[in-house]
């Protein structure tokens, strides 16, 4: 069977391995008789997918030993107040505000501690970024929030703000739901890391947050506690009982990306020099064509989410049609930007960014 | 394949028929080229996947048109402060305490409002329920909570309290995690129910939340919005993205209750049905027997969990070990309450329950 190339935003396209692995798991792990959403999460089977899942996450993103993983449940919308419950201490902090990500993300923390807004890009249809030495940091803030790949606006950082040379002590808060495992982070950079699984990892319903020990245990008392992160930690994910499927995709997932390899790479850098040549692929093809287009700033622009207009959106709906023809799907673009969006995530081979870019050309010459 | 029966109090097992559907659809789901998994929850096929969940579901349990079903995250944990924090208004609420998980709830639901314990059956190690009649319900609870099935201790109201007899009109929240969908609920008795997926419904990782729409739009400010009845409500469940696979395979399980027949009776009905029958048979070869024993009233044991000990706790690693090789899976007891506990939901066919009644027997003679 040949597979459309499936370019969603998220949930997005997963390995055919993983989930060919999954079905052929379905009614029986490993000999346990069980399916792996009918295991106690308490039971040895589950506890072994689970604590692999974690090792293997920790070695794929070479997270430090000072960091706790926890998986969660909630998404980004959730971590939006979680993370304020449970680092703002009911006093300030700092956001970037990059894009309609980071934005709903400071709205919603107003609720909870008082919020500064230490730049905005708004003011460029958030196409840009504003440079880290240009932030209004305050002494006082108790964490600094960007997000570092906006989805819908197709903006990401290449490059994580270094606070401390920007003389912050506050820990930096990074919402890499979007891009999450697409490349390395650097961890000397960060205090907190939260991503819903359902671009990079796995399916929808798990959150991974990847937090710094020493700001676990300053939660609010109004925290719940399914959503405390002390709380997660001490039980090791298993306070409440966790989205074990969910966690089971997204092990699957951390093992393939484990075993991919490009030249001398593996894992991680194997991945990330993948995502490159697509993005550049497709980028290149919109910059070279008259009727595509792109407005982000080639500094800033995201290998992960490519949104692009046509210079002639009376075409939008022929383009669509034309798209699913030939099997690329879910190109339409946010509603709050237009146009079309191509989502091209770590599972989105160079083959369907060929095809996509085949498409873009095939269209532009019939519609000349 | 000859599948072992599992009696995992939750995640729990799931009818094999979902199972084999889950695994054939996995790579491409009804055409679409996509897994669930891999669908945009914006996208037409993931919409229509979720609205005939929410209509199978409504149909089955009959839930009048004044009511909300929400699909939510956290499970029941979390709703015992998503509840307070929705519907609390920071008044009070009252709690009847019938074993762990409600007293779980009412110690959460303490840090958004004033708790009184209406009644606790803590005196009798929570092997009984305290009558309606004698519960202490304050005129301007917010709320009346209970669990309608304690899954740790084997409790089960087998009537919803009719709270206006009582005096009160407050509405009344259950928990029905562990029961869901095994019997119908008189809904003219109820405000509000909430339960986790993975015991009767589905995989962990996604909460029914069924909720009267007069209840709506009074959560305190600091309710994250994710977590706001209302905001769920007014976006069909997808205001944050929701664990699309777990309410797809919920959907599923629906779709096989629906198919259920016993005699004349079907969908819950016959569940009901055989539901009591199984129960029936395990409790009757419990109290037939010398060696086991369980000590909750019989007019409120659960039909679900089953928890039963051994008269000579020596022999209680013998009795697993024994179970195990014959196919009958976790059955040890949770560790607040030690012993066994056999969970037999709805997806536990009556030859299970059959085969650990023969195991019973045999074990009981050969250690006579």
């Amino acid at each position: 069977m040949t597979r459309p190339f499936n370019f969603s935003a998220g949930p997005a396209n997963l390995p055919e391995e993983v989930l060919q692995q999954a079905a052929s798991e379905m009614l029986d792990w490993h000999g346990s008789g069980m399916s792996v959403m009918e295991m106690s999460h308490r039971g040895k089977e589950f506890i072994s997918i689970c604590e692999q899942a974690e090792a293997d996450f920790r070695e794929l993103m070479a997270i430090p030993e000072d960091f706790s993983i926890l998986f969660m449940q909630g998404g980004g919308l959730a971590e939006n107040a979680i993370v304020p419950l449970n680092l703002s201490r009911g006093e300030s902090a700092d956001f970037v505000v990059s894009g309609s990500w980071s934005d709903k993300s400071q709205k919603e923390a107003r609720k909870y501690c008082d919020v500064q807004i230490a730049a905005s890009s708004e003011d460029s249809g958030y196409t840009s970024l504003a440079p880290a030495a240009s932030w209004q940091l305050r002494p006082n803030a108790r964490y600094v929030h960007i997000c570092t790949n906006e989805t819908i606006n197709g903006v990401e950082f290449h490059e994580l703000p270094d606070l401390k040379a920007l003389g912050s002590n506050a820990p930096l808060v990074i919402d890499f739901s979007s891009h999450v495992a697409s490349r390395p982070v650097d961890w000397s950079r960060v205090g907190l890391a939260f991503g819903g699984a359902q671009k990079n990892l796995g399916p929808a319903g798990v959150t991974l947050v990847v937090v710094r020990k020493d700001l676990l245990g300053h939660a609010l008392p109004i925290c719940p506690s399914a959503f405390n992160y002390k709380t997660v930690a001490d039980n090791e994910s298993m306070y409440n009982t966790p989205p074990t499927y969910a966690i089971y995709i997204a092990g699957l997932t951390f093992q393939w990306l484990k075993r991919q390899k490009e030249g001398q790479a593996t894992g991680i850098a194997a991945i990330e020099l993948r995502n490159q040549a697509k993005a550049q692929r497709l980028y290149d093809a919109i910059d070279h064509s008259s009727l595509y287009m792109n407005k982000v700033d080639k500094a800033c622009r995201s290998r992960m989410n490519v949104p692009f207009l046509l210079r002639d959106e009376s075409r939008n709906d022929a383009f669509l049609a034309g798209a699913k023809a030939r099997g690329l799907l879910q190109l339409k673009g946010h509603k709050s930007v237009g146009g079309m969006r191509a989502s091209i995530y770590n599972a989105m081979p160079m083959a369907g960014v060929e095809a996509l870019v085949s498409y873009l050309q095939e269209f532009e010459k019939s519609h000349a």
